[in-house]
Formats: structure tokens, sequence, C-alpha cells
């Protein structure tokens, strides 16, 4: 009887081999899957800033760049392969890998409200987080770094079984793809971190991709004012299409703080503000925006330049709160299957945030669109020429 | 028939003239109740560490010095008369005045976990927060400002009617008093604001009375991991005696520091950690030794200095949260008869935080013994010559 066990296999991949240089579609070798490992069929994945900030990436970063290396996180893909002692998967399944694990035996999973599996911890990488090495190699047999343990920018990629979630055969390939990543963060952080209540007033601060999603996971909660907060004048129509209320623009306040005025339409405060940017003098404005008594202020940004968020202790004692978290708190494969089922009953509207699509070929338009600040997604398909 | 409307009370009050300057027993005039107030007359008064700020404050402070004044806040007592449309209380009922109010009717007392009462806020003072003014005079008729709108170390005082908690009479007057302010602030802020689960793991970084009180309410809630974080080598042995578990003196770490010892002794971070001192250090401390995925950073003290908390706000994003409150969250009327029961019921021990009672013509060694932390509480007896 022949070996059945799965091959290396030789597919395209987008490589990024220097910061901010166009990605570069390369021939690459993907490994076979090792022990709780799982290899993936990317059908379609998108980009997400999380992959900007780690493609522009400087020598002054939080975490030092590392090239050459296959960016992407947020993807859809049918399971091609499975490695040793995997059981919960079996060729064929349709999945999103995540770049958050869980593995629902360690103390952090079996905790309600914390998403940060320690069993196989969270880490930006490089390496898979069993052991460290990497499934990819050039075709010159040199090796590719991953990113996030997931590297969806690649026709097959390998995921450890912690990060692979199974979605139902019925959910379109977009919206799982959007689910694993952006879009589960901001509707998770309204949702499952903030826990919004019914009738309550939210803020926030930034309407990409996450601000939007915030929106819809708050009008899902029952909130009844959702104010969207932007320099872009375009948003204040776009974030009407996700649930937002009431729109301002910072730049058309006159002598008015932001905080003042948010402070007014709010009725002294809000009950939660949410920072989608990644500025930390915006977040100290969410906190001043937060109301008295229970106002939560939720950070969902990376600071772009890596700076401090620097709050009055006082008023702390007033009754406030930061709080954050990465994927907005959702635990993975709990939450990604409930969101599905409630974008598939209209609950939730997150389609909308899909505003282009392209081949693989064609992905370093992906990349201008977010970078001028045209898109919201953008879906990369894995195997189509034209779109 | 003759009018029983209240009168004046002349009484001896200890009156505060100039920061730092030691407090002079007066005669005084407290006026009448007016609307919606109460005049208690006061059996004890405990200082707490908020009257010691207040008192030696300086003009640099966020908050400006204020004198004539009269100081006190924790404090029980038995309505002497009543104001017109007071009909929660009658003449001789047992009662502990508050900082903060509850009307129960606003939205933030209909909210739960908001205890910053709306209808009539909290505010320093001077003045009853109604209407702004004083019912106090000294015996040249020049007006005495009132402390938190409470001013308990005076023989009577008037306290607007959302600030009186009515007490089973049974309960003993010193343990009122101490629910009133500082004990019910640190069960408070482990019971209601961070919510301590069963079996966690929780730090205390600072063993006055606030911090010994977190320490009871954490053991109360199930905490089987209690760490006192002290200088003064005598907390250890006092800790044990309301349940702390563990102590680290941050003097005697050698070159580790105490962000990795509590790391380590909590198996990777603690499930909450308390600042119960009021430097801002000390709170980064206490954030950075708490757990990734869902560690509770709560603020207690103020900050000496008016020092801001600056934080990375990527460490947000792995799940921590910061939160801080006035009397631990508690909702003084709902909350603090719950406490006195469970007080009277031994599954709270805070009686062993008096560890000194002085009459009110000593009320000036309750500040030297705070001031040079030998004491806990010291419960002032407003009537007894001799203790």
């Amino acid at each position: 009887m022949a070996d059945q066990s799965p091959t290396p296999i030789r597919c395209k991949a987008a490589v990024c081999r220097a910061n901010g240089a166009p990605l570069v579609i390369e021939e690459i070798v993907v490994d076979p899957p090792k022990a709780y490992e799982i290899r993936i069929k990317i059908i379609c994945t998108s980009l997400c800033h999380t992959d900007l900030t780690f493609w522009r990436v400087k020598e002054d970063f939080l975490i030092p760049p590392l090239f050459p290396r296959i960016l992407g996180h947020e993807a859809y893909g049918v399971v091609e392969s499975v490695g040793e002692h995997v059981e919960e998967f079996v060729v064929g399944d349709t999945v999103v890998p995540t770049f958050l694990g869980q593995c629902d035996t360690c103390s952090s999973c079996a905790s309600a409200g914390n998403n940060m599996c320690s069993s196989v911890p969270f880490a930006v990488g490089p390496g898979m987080r069993r052991d460290g090495t990497t499934r990819f190699r050039d075709a010159q047999g040199e090796p590719l770094h991953d990113f996030l343990a997931v590297s969806s920018f690649s026709q097959y990629t390998v995921v450890d079984v912690n990060q692979v979630v199974k979605v139902h055969p019925d959910v379109p390939p977009k919206l799982a793809c959007l689910l694993s990543c952006g879009a589960g963060t901001g509707v998770g952080a309204a949702w499952r971190l903030a826990k919004v209540e019914p009738g309550s007033s939210v803020v926030i601060f930034g309407l990409g991709a996450v601000g939007l999603a915030v929106a819809q996971g708050a009008k899902m909660c029952g909130a009844t004012k959702i104010v969207g907060v932007d320099l872009n004048p375009e948003k204040q129509e776009l974030g009407k299409m996700f649930g937002v209320t009431d729109f301002v623009n910072p730049s058309e306040l006159g002598e008015s703080s932001v905080i003042e005025v948010i402070t007014k339409m709010t009725d002294g405060g809000a009950d939660y503000c949410f920072e989608c940017i990644g500025v930390a003098a915006v977040m100290i404005d969410a906190f001043r925006s937060a109301k008295q008594g229970k106002g939560k202020t939720v950070i969902l940004g990376i600071e772009k330049d890596g700076k401090p968020i620097c709050l009055p202790s006082i008023e702390f004692l007033f009754g406030k709160c930061v709080m954050g978290s990465l994927f907005g708190g959702i635990k993975p494969k709990t939450d990604i299957p409930i969101l599905a089922e409630k974008c598939m009953n209209k609950e939730l509207e997150l389609e909308k945030l899909i505003t282009h699509e392209v081949a693989l070929h064609d992905i370093n338009t992906a990349f201008d669109l977010l970078v001028q600040g045209k898109s919201l997604r953008c879906i990369i398909w894995m195997d189509k020429l034209v779109v």
C-alpha cells in the first residue's frame, strides 16, 4: 500500500522581501503539516491593517522587521491534509485560520472572558507556535518567515490545529474570511468585551472596517445612540449603513473639542467609547468622553508610534474603566460559528465591508487601496485570474 | 401649639483652621436641616486618609485648600431632626452618613454597577449639594466650610437625605462607622467593582485599612491566593489576620522586581491587582503584574501628587483592564446594610481594623497616629471624655 502521507506542495504565494516593497508573486514550497497541524488550501484572504503595519514596519518599532515573509492572516479555505494527532478536522472541511488559538483545555480557555489561550500562546512570530520553525521555502530552498503562524497570502498554508475554526459550508467564503479577524474583532469588542447593554450610548473613534464592525456589534446588542467620529466626511453616509446614528467630524467643530461635543450629545458622557485607530491622543479623548460612574473605554487600535496612554488616575476613581483585547475578546472556535449564524440570519450585516475584490496577482492593488484609505476590505481570490 | 421646628444647636466640633495645623475644639452652631436634609447626632467618627489629604492639602493640589473647615466623613449617629420632604427617616433612626449619595430614581442609580448618583452628584464641596451653602457657624457667627457634605468631626451635622443610610440598631456603632467609607471601599472594590471570582489570585498593593478590607472582601468572594505588598514588614503578620496568604516586601527582593516576583507567584500574572496607596508608579507595577487575557487592575488610591498613570497601550490589547471607583463601587443604601449583615454573621471580619479609640478632645492624637502609620482606624467618640 502506497504511503499516503502528505508531501510538499508547490504553489504561488505573495512574498514580502523588504519593508514597504511591493509583494512578489513567487512559486514556493509548503511543507506537509507536522503533528497537531493542518495544511489549508486558501480560497480567499483579505488585507487587514495589521498586515500593513508589519509590511511597512521600521527598525524602531516594538517588533523589528523580518523578511522575507509571507503576510496575511484573514482568510478562508479548505483542509487539504492533516498532521498526526489531528482529530477535530478531516480533509475537505471548510475552515478559517485565526491568529489566536483556542485549545479548550487550558485555564485561560476555561475562563469566561479570557481569550488568550495559554497552552499554545499567541505570538506574532516568526515560527509555528509549538516548534518555532517555518513550513515555507522559496524556489531556491531558502526559508520564508511566516506571520502570526497563519500566512494566508499563499495558495496553501500550514496552521496549528488550535488556530483553525470549522465553519459551515453554507457560510459564504468572503463572509467567513471577514470574521476571521477584522469584523470579528469589531463585533466582538462590543458583544464579548464591552458587553454593550440595550439602550446605551456608544462612540466609535475611527470608522474603518473594525470601527464599522463595532457599530454593527453595538447595534446587535441594542445600543440606541451610536456616534461615529472620523476626519473623513465620506464616513458619515457610510456609517449609516452600519448602524451609526450620529456623526462627528473633529475638523468641523470650530472652538469646541471632540470631548465637549460628545459629552453634550450623550447627556454627560458615553457609556462606551471604542478607539479603533491606534493614536494615543485619541485614546485619551475616548477616555475623557466616557461617562462618569460606568463609562468603558475600549482600546482596539495598535498605537502607531508605540506611545503610552497617559490618563489622570483620579478619573478612574469616578468609575471609569479602560479595557482592550485581541480579537475583540472573542474565543475563535466558540464565537466565529455564532457570528457566522448571526450574519446568515441578518442580525449582523458585515458584507458591505467588502469594497473591492482582486486576484492574487493583483495583491499590491489591495495594499495601495488600503494605504490610500480607499478600501475597507479587499478580498483577494487565490485561484482566480480575473475577479 | 408651640412650634416644634428644629432650632439651631450649639455643640462641640473639631475645626481645621489652616492646612496641617492641629484641629481646634470649638463651640459651633449647627443650623436646622433644610428640605431633604437630616440633622444627625454623631456618636462616633473615624479618621480616613482622605481627611488627611484635605487637611494637609497645599495650593498646587487638584482641589485647592479651603479653611476654616469641619472635616470627617466616616461616622455613625442617630437622627436628631429631619427637614421637610424627608419621609425615609424618623428621629431616633440609627444611621451612617456617606460621602456618596443614592437617590434610587436617577439613571445612574438605576444602572447596575454605577454608583455615581446623578440627581445630587458627588462633589468634594464646599457646600451642601443641593444649594451650595453650609449649616455651620463658629462662635463669632462666621461660616465654617463643610467637607464632602458630611463633616462628621462635629457632635451634630446636617446631611442630605440621599447621603444617609439606615443601619439596624443591633449593628455596633464602631462597625457601622467603618463601613461608611474605608472598609466599605475595600470590601466593595473586591465584591462589587472587580467582582473577584472564586479560586482567583489577588494582589493588594498597600496594606492600610482599605487594602486590608480588600483582603477581607477577596476572601469573602473565594479568592484562594491573596498577596499583600507593603514596605512595612509588620504588615506581614497583620495581613494574615485579614486573609492575606502571601506577603511581598519590595525592599527585600534583591535584584528581582515586584512584577517579576508576583508574576512567578501567580503563575503568569494575577487575576486582580488593587492599588491602595495612591502612587502612579505603583499603579503601573500593579498593571504589569496583572495576568494577560483577563487581569484587572483596580485603582483605589488618590495619586498623592496628581500624577497621571502612563501605560503601554499595547498591553491593553493583551486583555488587560484598569478600573476604579469611589466607595469601591458600592451603592451605599443598598450595600451597606448587606455588608453590616455579613459582618454580624462573621463572613467579614473588619473590627480588627480598629487599632485605637479616643475622645473628641484627643482628635489630634488620631491624626498623629495615622500620619505616623501607627494606626489603621482610630475611632473618635464624640461624647465621651475618657475612652
